[in-house]
């Protein structure tokens, strides 16, 4: 009996414990500036995860990077490249003060507009999505290795 | 004393087992844009879901809509729909190659501007909010019943 | 022997309980509009919360600041600025509606481009950040005191 609740308790004690997970995942894109679409990569995390229940973190780990939730569809993509353009040109690089050291301030910028990250709810082991919701990779800034997180907590 | 210790156990596993708490909230606006304040519903899931200390995650399911904080004040309002239809115009819907299919591209983009989601600490049971901190609902392609996430994780 | 499963579950749900940790930082920027790079006092108030894994939420308070992920280069500060002042100009003050009861219409757009918060992952008791991640704080309608939320939960 003492030994039979000893079981019981460390079998709950593993069933409620917080659970975490974290994964990168590395692009390097041949383009400046390219949307990728990484909704299946991230639902493969979250199945390695083992978490039902929790909130899922994904960020790019650059600053010249974005994960943002759109419509997978390439005349939205365009649009938006052409507006983000048309926002924060790329060139003339000269335009920019950070460009002494770099020519990327406009990445910065179209970044800032974009997103760093997106937080999406976990619910029964899915990702909790409406019905035209995908998590895309938005490199402004590539020809370059970069990573993003992938964070899970929950039970 | 055995019984004693099961009770006990029992007790502390539900108490610090941590808890999540899912709503959908549904939407049909009459008018293509408007802002809606939603912070009463939030509270509202919040009491509901009896969690005390954690983060709550609220996001729009649809990605021509926003959820976002900002002040609740009907000339800030009108100064955002202006100044978002100066960054992204409606017309003419052919500016947009996303509008072959729809009529909504600037939608997607004013979206982008406004932000997909919010999270926001939970503490002694009441969201964590500065003084003028308010949650609104963005629609930017009404007309239609959409819905938000509310997805709250904590203790 | 039942003293020792007794210290054992005690032991472990302390262990495994979820733990939050909350804290204000709290500004007075003398000008107008200003970046501070304020990754520092986020990692004390990690080191303090003891947190090994989790998630961190740092936000803004009031609805005319942000926070936000960038690069910690006074070149590219100074293109956040001018760009922000294209896109949201802040005067003339009547330019906006908001404005007949305060002259701060611009930041609360600028606030909106720059973000409310971020969510940053914690691994092993550290920011879980890319090599050029800093946190700031931007303000811009200073000259007053304000507020930034620091909200971490985990284990």
């Amino acid at each position: 009996m003492f030994l039979c609740l000893s079981v019981f308790v460390v079998y709950w004690l593993n069933k409620i414990k917080m659970r975490s997970y974290r994964k990168e995942l590395w692009f390097d894109i041949k383009k400046r500036r390219e949307f990728v679409n990484i909704t299946p990569e991230i639902e493969h995390c979250l199945a390695e995860s083992g978490i039902e229940e929790g909130l899922l973190l994904c960020n790019a780990m650059h600053i010249t990077a974005s994960v943002f939730i759109n419509d997978d569809e390439p005349g939205l993509h365009n649009d938006l490249e052409v507006w983000l353009e048309g926002l924060a040109p790329e060139k003339p690089h000269s335009r920019y003060k950070h460009n002494s050291y770099e020519d990327n301030a406009d990445a910065h910028l179209k970044r800032t507009v974009m997103g760093r990250e997106v937080v999406v709810a976990i619910t029964n082991s899915r990702l909790d999505f409406g019905p035209w919701e995908q998590i895309f990779y938005g490199e402004f800034d590539g020809k370059r290795k970069k990573r993003v997180l992938v964070k899970i907590i929950g039970e």
